[in-house]
C-alpha cells in the first residue's frame, strides 16, 4: 500500500456555503495527508480570504483548489468516487462505513486509480442525481438523536480512516517511546529489597500470610512493567523511606556507646 | 457492550480558549453519543453564549458542563483516563491510537467504570504533570508535515472511534478480569502520601527536580492501574517503611526522658 499514500483521495465539496468550513476542510486534509480539493459551485465564489484564515496555515489544498460547475465535471477523471451522506436514499447503492470506504479507496489507489470522496454542502447535502454518479454511499455512524455533523468533521473522519489504512504499514510515530521493561532479575532484586525492608518493619503479620502478601505486591507492581531506570528509582524510594530508621538506629547505637563509655 | 454506550467517556478540556471550540466539541460529542463535558480553567470563563451558538443545537453537553480548577479535580471520580496529545513526551506511558483507546475505554465502561478522555487547550496542550495522571497517551496518526489539529476534530475522531466500538456488535477486547482500578482520587491520595514521606526523608534533591521526579514516579506507578485494595496495601507499605523511623524516634524520646528522669 506504499503507493496509495501518494494517490490520496480527491475531496469534492458540492455547493459549500461557508468559507470558514472550506478552510477547515483544507486544514483536516493537510492533517491526514490529503491535498487535492475541488469545489462545485461554492455559494460565495472562490477564492475567499476567510477560507485561508480558518485553515491555520494549511494553505496548499486551498491554493490548488479548482472550481467546477457540476459534480459530474468535478469527478470526470476519477475512477472510484464514494458519496458521503448521512441520509438514507432510495438508490440501490451499497452503504458502507468510512473504514470500509478507506479500504476500498486505498486498494484502488494502490492500483494507480485516481479516487475521490464527495461531500454535500452544509444545507442541502447531496442530490440523488449526484449520489447516483458514485459507487457507494459512505455513512458515518452518527447517533440518530443528533445527526447534524459539521462538514469539516465529516471530511476529518473519512480522511482519518484513509490515513489509518495507508499508514498502517509504516511504523506509527512513537508506540511506547523510550526504554524497554527491566528484566526479571532486576525486578526480583527490587521485590526482594522491598520485602526485606517490609519484613524489618514488621509489615508481614501474621507471618503465615507472608507468601500471599508478597505475591499480591509483586503482581500489582509487576503490571507496571518498570524500566531499569524506574527500578533504580524505586529502590531509591525504598532506601529513602527506610533509611531514616537506619540512621536513627545508628544514632541509638552511637548514643548507647557514649553512655557506656 | 450494550451497557458501555450508557457509560460513555467524559470529555475533559484543559484550559480551552475559544468558546466556539467548546461549542464545536459539544456538537461532536452529541454526534457520537457522548454527553458529559468538563472544563478545567476555561480562559474566558463559563458559561459563554458563543459556545451555544456554535453547537448547532447540541445544547445538552454544554448545559451540563462543569468547571474545575485543576485536571486532578476534574478526573478525581474516573477510573480510567487517557490523555490525547500529539506531542512525544518523556513520560513512560503507552502511546496508543484512538482505536485502541476506544477498545480499552469501552471494556472498562462495560464493567461499569467511569472513564474519560483528556484534551489540551488550543495553545498550550497538556502539561506533563497532567499527562502523568493518565494511564496512556492517545495519539492521532497525523501527517507529520501538518500537525496542527483543531481541538474539536481531535474530540471528533476519538468520539467516532468510541461509537464505532460500542455500536459494533463485536465482542469487547480482552480485558483484565478481576477488580476495577481505583479512582483517580484514591491514586492521588496514594501519590501524595508517598511524596510526603519521600520529602520528609530527603529524597527530592536537588529540590528543583522535585516536579520531574514526582511526575516520573506517578507515571511509572500509574501504569499498573492499582485496584482500591492494592492502593490500601501500598499505603500500608509506605507507612510501614517510614513508621520504623517514627517508632525509633519515639524510643529515643522515651529513652532520653528516662535518662533525664
Amino acid at each position: 500500500m506504499a503507493d496509495a499514500s501518494h494517490n490520496a483521495p480527491v475531496v469534492i465539496l458540492n455547493e459549500p456555503q461557508l468559507a470558514e468550513n472550506i478552510g477547515a476542510v483544507g486544514r483536516v486534509m493537510a492533517n491526514f495527508g490529503l491535498s487535492e480539493l475541488r469545489l462545485v459551485r461554492p455559494r460565495d465564489g472562490w477564492p475567499q480570504e476567510r477560507a485561508w484564515a480558518s485553515a491555520s496555515g494549511a494553505d496548499w489544498p486551498l491554493n490548488g483548489a479548482r472550481v467546477f460547475a457540476s459534480v459530474s465535471e468535478a469527478i470526470a477523471d476519477l475512477k472510484l468516487v464514494y458519496a458521503t451522506t448521512a441520509r438514507p436514499r432510495e438508490l440501490q447503492l451499497p452503504v458502507i462505513t468510512p473504514r470500509a470506504a478507506a479500504g476500498d479507496l486505498a486498494a484502488a489507489a494502490a492500483r494507480g486509480d485516481r479516487v475521490g470522496l464527495l461531500f454535500g454542502g452544509e444545507r442541502a447535502g447531496l442530490e440523488t442525481a449526484d449520489i447516483a454518479l458514485c459507487s457507494a454511499v459512505v455513512t458515518i455512524p452518527i447517533d440518530p438523536r443528533f445527526r447534524s455533523l459539521n462538514l469539516a468533521q465529516s471530511v476529518a473522519i473519512n480522511a482519518y480512516e484513509w490515513r489509518m489504512t495507508v499508514a498502517a504499514d509504516a511504523p506509527p510515530p512513537a508506540f511506547r517511546p523510550g526504554d524497554p521493561p527491566a528484566d526479571q532479575a532486576a525486578l526480583l532484586g527490587f521485590y526482594e529489597h522491598l520485602e526485606r525492608e517490609l519484613d524489618a518493619a514488621g509489615f508481614f503479620h501474621p507471618p503465615e500470610k507472608t507468601p500471599n502478601m508478597t505475591q499480591n505486591l509483586r503482581s500489582a507492581l509487576g503490571r507496571a512493567r518498570f524500566t531499569d531506570q524506574e527500578v533504580r528509582t524505586l529502590r531509591g524510594v525504598i532506601t529513602a523511606l527506610s533509611r531514616g530508621r537506619g540512621k536513627v538506629l545508628e544514632k541509638i547505637a552511637r548514643r548507647k556507646a557514649e553512655d557506656e563509655a
